[in-house]
């Protein structure tokens, strides 16, 4: 490949126009858990925006609900689960499940989405690393502070750790089962990871991510993802994954250097970019380029997801210049 | 002093029965605008809690509503700014003001606090950063990924530079009256710069940022506290503070040699860790009192404000302990 390759975190969302007629008459579960909508709007990017990946369209907090966690979207406040994990009981009477019966639709919809992509740009699974997927388990939705999902953890250690391996078994199961389905890589997500301090990440998370990454094997490439990792990018390379995803909140050549030359790396726009003019955006575009030196083993994203609010021309270009002045440098 | 300095960010607050008790008779705006009570409860922890400073008990976006954007305070959603700034001509229209006269109720209250204190401990008062106040009067409360805040930035620099500059014009006006009206030393506090990449701080926050700390000047020491800055510090020692403000997503030593030895540091236990048992709380202030290595210049604290569901006793004991403890290595 001679530019540097792009996909977009979130690239199939509610900024375009296509998706949002589609969750006009279906919600984000619906659309889920039926494989040729999942299908439909993984490909909607592909369609209109020159990304070198596609990403399965899903959601981060499936596997809860065979482990037991019923959950829904409310609209404007993202997930709510009906009765989060509040004790050890709680825990202890988490399931696993096996993937291929329980979330057979997702494994359904990987092998539709690769019949329409034929080759084209390969298909990306995701899950959710143990923290940030025990943290919605605890919290039961979004949280700014994570005091319950913390509690929890200094409190009962012997429960979190348990709670912790059965997250970590259970997405491995199902990261195999779509590596099993066809996903050309998988993206693990540790979104939350950076609300977690050093020493803590090293006892309470680290080991779980480790263990759901050598789980997984190395069939496919992977990425680790998180934000607000700017002084755990170091333990997040060590716990596993080809490719360390990076936010804007670190320069990229920085973080490089701190994660190691034997690793790619994946990042680091910041989304709101995409919402102001242009020529920013493309300066800023530039100077992750020049940091990345050329070398391979850049893949250019976000530091996050596309913003609902961004316009759809400037995803569409960016893609483009990513390619075009890589390219030139070259 | 042969002990490390203890205080709390939020140490007047709802973790406290006390606090709750006038807050049942009185909202969080009439407690900031009554002197007596915005005295009463400053000085609650001071009774309660071994604490080596007190800190004026008021809001941060106090100086917001003399500029001309009115607020409130919603149950369980915090600040509610009535018309957000949305556009260039919003922000020509905030007016700045005379501290001495819109916010004579805040001076009243350092002046009564210093009464009672009477050189006990000395009072900090505080204000908040530009970019963080910016912020507020942009999304016109919390946000997540302040998406509105950097639109207006990236796609209107003259106007964001605009509404700092009467930010900064007016924290310096207002923190210079705290400092005549008898405040022993001021706290900026920017909590949420650390969503900037460090590229955007320089840009966007820092020349604003150094600007209020040279207009508060030299008669009292400063500090410049901010979460989320594992990659920003350099950048914030650049923009002022005697003791910068240091969270727990970094280790202390870490920190302070990116601070640079020259500069005192405040922090870093990780507010939580107060959710939890006491032996953790202990364990984790004796990895920060050995990180600071007993070196003058370390003030204790937490990464942020204590949270409301923090059990009384384990601040009372947190206190203690970092007395004693750094009274033992010493």
């Amino acid at each position: 490949m001679d530019a540097t390759p792009v996909w977009f975190m979130r690239q199939a969302g509610r900024y375009m126009a296509e998706y949002r007629a589609l969750r006009a008459r279906h919600s984000l579960l619906e659309i889920c858990r039926a494989p040729e909508l999942a299908t439909e709007v993984t490909l909607q990017p592909i369609r209109r925006i020159e990304v070198d990946a596609a990403i399965l369209f899903s959601d981060l907090l499936l596997p809860l609900e065979p482990m037991g966690l019923a959950f829904d979207f409310v609209k404007g406040e993202g997930p709510q689960i009906d009765r989060p994990v509040a004790s050890p009981a709680d825990v202890e009477r988490l399931r696993t499940f096996e993937p291929r019966e329980a979330l057979s639709h997702v494994l359904e919809a990987i092998v539709l989405v690769q019949r329409e992509l034929s080759g084209r740009v390969p298909l990306i699974g995701f899950g959710g690393a143990p923290f940030t997927l025990a943290s919605y388990a605890i919290e039961g939705g979004h949280s700014s502070t994570f005091a319950r999902t913390k509690a929890l953890m200094y409190g009962h250690p012997d429960a979190w750790h348990s709670l912790c391996e059965k997250l970590a078994t259970s997405v491995a199961d199902y990261l195999v089962a779509q590596i099993d389905a066809g996903v050309d890589a998988v993206q693990v997500f540790d979104s939350w990871v950076g609300a977690l301090s050093p020493a803590d990440y090293r006892e309470f998370a680290m080991p779980h991510t480790r263990r759901l990454f050598e789980a997984i094997g190395r069939r496919v490439p992977t990425i680790h993802f998180g934000t607000g990792t700017a002084a755990l990018l170091e333990d997040l390379r060590e716990a596993g994954g080809d490719v360390i995803g990076v936010d804007w909140r670190i320069p990229l050549d920085v973080a490089w250097q701190r994660i190691g030359a034997d690793r790619a790396v994946q990042g680091n726009l910041d989304p709101t970019v995409l919402l102001g003019p242009s020529h920013r955006m493309f300066s800023q575009t530039d100077d992750i380029l020049a940091r990345a030196g050329g070398r391979p083993g850049h893949i250019f994203n976000l530091g996050h997801g596309i913003l609902p609010s961004t316009p759809v021309e400037h995803v569409q270009m960016l893609a483009q210049y990513v390619h075009s002045a890589s390219r030139r440098a070259r």
